[in-house]
């Protein structure tokens, strides 16, 4: 390995800064991370021959098309690009090009290979061009502050995890100052085009920008690459967002090594809760690829409710109370149901789970909790924007008159939460006094209901078993890892379209590839208008666009699998451990299951 | 891969009971368990070809050879065995043997191969052998419930990880009514010998067993095998335990990448808390595979203290204080000082390094935390003894009254801790009442420490850094993975070489195989004397035997290595992400570094 140490010369706002110890020094790369650095990247074969970019059928938008086209009036309704095979490169210009890339947001592995891939892009076709990082995020554009990208310079980072090469923010460009910023660093550095690498929220920035540079005539062109361990950026023509695949993986690997050891032990119970704040993909993922006995899926909350609410009527009208039970089934009756969804619910579908284990003999087993299950429950959510309000103006006394504020069934709640949960709502605040929703261990909260409702049915009879609950929580494991050989490849091709996409001119639109299931040479490549993502939403009266985060569909193949087998986990035992990822041999070409039902493959 | 359905078929006191539904249905492995199974073991020539078992010189004991000699009259004493080439098998004999082994204690990765060597060493040395595995640890000898081990059997259970094959327990044999159990099924089964896997405490059982049977001319011989992912069962003849270094592999893979997170983030403090409740191995190892910026070792616990109390004394007389000097400097008092590491030393000494590199830029790091810090504390040490006898007799009053019985020192700790702690100190009690150490979150007791005492700087302005710190605890996850090539040929050899000790005759010896830092053909292969690694305690006025558990050395190699490097890791970032554990390909025969180093290799 050659001791490649890398000179970080980072540039801001035109001055060279002396070069800071963090860069990454191949030298002391563990034998795993430096075989990975050569690792040859396959290209779909579209790529790997002179091709051309022809346009698809107009777009619209996800939503509100009306509204859509009035805050992009430069690039609604673009269509596509497809880019397709050639008799010789269409887009082979003398001219060479500036282009700028930016990580956005939380990391997801496969990064450093976007950014790979528009440089070898470059590099191949569009000779003596240059390419800037923007550091630390948006901000790094805002600010101009930037490094020179050289073969030197990535070369460490090929087929790494992490962002550090040029590192992430979480900056937004949103004000009419902060674009005017970003305007002056595109004319000053001459930019041709921008790549913004990022989730929902960072794509809908990049549309923004795209948008902004076409109003105000500039030349620099803006595309995006779609980033998320969470899996909750695509759409038809984006069948995934990166990074999904290995963060799933690194986590299944420590599902299936909790699961034989719960199995090996037979005295514990993990609950384990699963990264990923809005949509369930994680968890859905990782229990297709573990079969746990219990898993819980956002999403889904609304259908335990609707048996509970089902049951509800079934009694009102067994009991003759035809009244009560018309009203719950007349439809606002079935709404306001449905969004009942309680703490009380979850608890009682993981404890009549494990009673009947126990009835098997089985005191052991492993629940998956996704990390945003709280803001699926709306009486919770109720609780702590009421809290949020009482603690920013009343002093919390210690006799606990405060409390009275508390709506009854806010104050039931609080009442019913374990008392470490009561003070981590009262004393985990943000810099704005508001509770850290994500800092609530749902996995410990969980544990600890489960144990008082198994107590009392021990009391009465109804339980023998014994339970201890062990917590877990996977997330920040998994963001870094090194990305299988699926996210390498998949990034390596989203930065090479990027490049192309820019090269012939394209911008607003997200780099897409397609045909994920095939083999890499008959993978699709292309570009999806960004607008065409796009709804709105309405925030302090006014428009704002928004792509909307996928959720996990009920009516999708990956949770109608993980629903025709979930019984048959939750009282036999039907665990696997998929192993540690591989990078060579066996499984190393895997692709997650998610991705697979969903391309309607058999897994 | 054959669908090949365990049939668990389990029989107790004799009498056969229906399979559970526990078994492995190898149909339903992952793709790299599913290769895992059919991976060849290399095995030490010495173990390939014909050979003979010679005796080395007879041995002593670690300490109190008298009391040793007194406790086990039939085995003090016995030599070493050495398994040398011989012109033909002098083992050979034409009568089958009748083989039990049980799996006690916690999990470590690398059981089912120990459980494979034996029996491959019976199908292929002693044809018409049979093997019992007894079920649930040391319980399942004395109830006589087992299993006969058959080829299917054991065929999904190769280099797999877990104990579910047979499962463990942490039951011990220690009444002379439990001794008669063991007799029992001993003759039952006409057993002529026994392979205890176990840790420490199972080792020094195993011999008691060996004494006992020999006593009353029971025919029945026992072998130990070295257990543990601790790494603190090791001599200089036992040079480690097996799964020590799969789980250390598992978390430094979890380690390295949160490492990279934290670079590329640049903004959070993880604090790492890792298995191992007495000794520190797997918390040094996992500092010398990915260079962390702070590690504590618990056993360095007094050379921190060391510091501190030679800078008080060099305070005391620069000031003149030459008399408070002096009693610092006698022995006694240093006595005193050495005692005294405290939570506030190793706060200090946390905050420091992250202050000087707050001042570098760096505002965030990784800091590594053996779970068994706390015991090494003695002032928590001290208040958790206080508080067991307070709350077994006091009430605990809401005004605080109780905490008058706490000693001076005590109280002023108990308010010097998070609330948080000082609740669970107060709540988490075990059946006894008694505290539960283990549960004790230190990595999050030290983030709020730390957080205090960097505020207190900040106010004072020596400190203008921003901290936020994350907590993980890696313990479950690496019990139970897929066992390292290392583990794997490392645990077949141990049990190959139990196989052949016993066919030989021998009894009270722990399978010992090292030269382990050269190919594995090159292995040495033997047994030790397990009254040569014991010493006596004195428990209840009586001696007990104890198999000490070896703690890091300070002098050892390990060690000097980490300690002369840490100062560069604490400031500079040497981070090293050592990725997901490889079974073909680069590292995938790699070695841990603890073992490498204490064989006197370069690393």
């Amino acid at each position: 390995m050659a001791a490649a140490l890398v000179a970080n010369g980072d540039v801001v706002a035109g001055v060279k800064a002396p070069a800071p110890a963090t860069g990454r020094v191949a030298s002391v790369y563990s034998e795993v991370q430096a075989s990975r650095i050569d690792h040859a990247l396959p290209l779909p074969s579209v790529l790997r021959n002179p091709f051309k970019i022809v346009d698809g059928p107009p777009s619209s938008a996800a939503g509100n098309p009306g509204e859509i086209a009035k805050l992009f009036p430069n690039l609604f309704g673009q269509p596509s690009a497809v880019v397709v095979p050639s008799e010789s490169d269409s887009n082979e210009s003398p001219q060479k090009l500036k282009i700028g890339v930016v990580l956005s947001g939380g990391q997801a592995p496969g990064g450093h290979n976007v950014i790979s891939g528009i440089f070898d892009y470059l590099q191949e076709r569009v000779k003596g061009s240059t390419m800037y990082g923007f550091r630390g995020g948006p901000a790094g554009i805002m600010k101009c502050k930037y490094v020179e990208l050289t073969p030197e310079f990535i070369y460490p980072y090929r087929n790494q995890g992490g962002f550090d090469m040029i590192c992430s923010g979480r900056d937004k460009i949103e004000t009419p100052e902060q674009f005017k910023q970003a305007e002056e660093t595109a004319v000053k550095l001459d930019l041709d085009g921008l790549v913004v690498i990022g989730g929902d929220d960072s794509n809908t920035n990049a549309c923004l920008l795209a948008e902004n540079f076409r109003g105000k005539n500039l030349k620099t062109r803006v595309i995006g690459c779609p980033k998320t361990i969470d899996g909750d950026l695509k759409s038809k023509e984006v069948p995934t967002s990166f990074g999904f695949d290995t963060a799933c993986k690194i986590y299944a690997e420590m599902i299936g090594n909790v699961m034989i050891d719960a199995r090996s032990t037979g005295k514990y119970y993990h609950f384990v809760r699963l990264m990923g704040r809005a949509a369930s993909h994680i968890t859905l993922e990782c229990a297709l690829q573990t079969h746990p006995n219990i898993t819980i899926i956002g999403e889904e909350a609304s259908s335990i409710v609707k048996v509970t609410w089902c049951k509800l009527a079934l009694d009102y009208c067994l009991e003759g109370k035809k009244e009560k039970c018309e009203t719950l089934v007349s439809p606002p009756g079935v709404r306001v149901a449905l969004k009942k969804l309680t703490l009380k619910n979850v608890t009682d579908y993981i404890v009549d789970i494990i009673s009947k284990r126990a009835e098997l003999g089985y005191n052991y087993g492993v629940i998956l909790i996704p990390e945003g299950l709280i803001d699926f429950i709306p009486e919770v959510q109720q609780l702590i924007a009421e809290l949020n309000e009482i603690l920013a103006h009343e002093v919390v006394d210690e006799d606990g008159l405060w409390k009275r504020k508390l709506t009854d069934q806010s104050l039931e709640l609080f009442e019913f939460l374990p008392q470490a949960i009561q003070e981590q709502l009262m004393l985990e605040r943000d810099p704005h006094g508001n509770v850290q929703v994500a800092k609530i261990e749902t996995e410990k909260m969980l544990i600890q209901m489960v144990e008082t409702e198994l107590e009392k049915r021990k009391q009465a009879g109804a339980y023998k078993g014994e339970f201890k609950g062990q917590s877990h929580f996977f997330g920040y494991e998994g963001r870094c890892g090194l990305p299988t050989n699926f996210d390498s490849t998949y990034c390596y091709a989203l930065g090479y379209a990027a490049g192309a996409l820019l090269h012939s001119g394209k911008t607003g639109l997200i780099s897409s590839v397609g045909n994920l299931a095939a083999p890499v040479e008959e993978w699709t490549v292309g570009g999806t208008a960004l607008t065409s993502l796009m709804d709105v939403e309405r925030r302090h009266g006014k428009f704002k666009p928004v792509i909307k985060k996928a959720m996990v569909e009920l009516e999708g193949a990956p949770f109608k699998k993980f629903e025709s087998l979930r019984d048959e986990w939750a009282l036999k035992n039907r665990y696997i451990s998929p192993g540690p990822i591989q990078f060579v041999g066996p499984s190393s070409n895997a692709v997650n299951h998610t991705l697979l039902l969903e391309l309607g493959a058999q897994v």
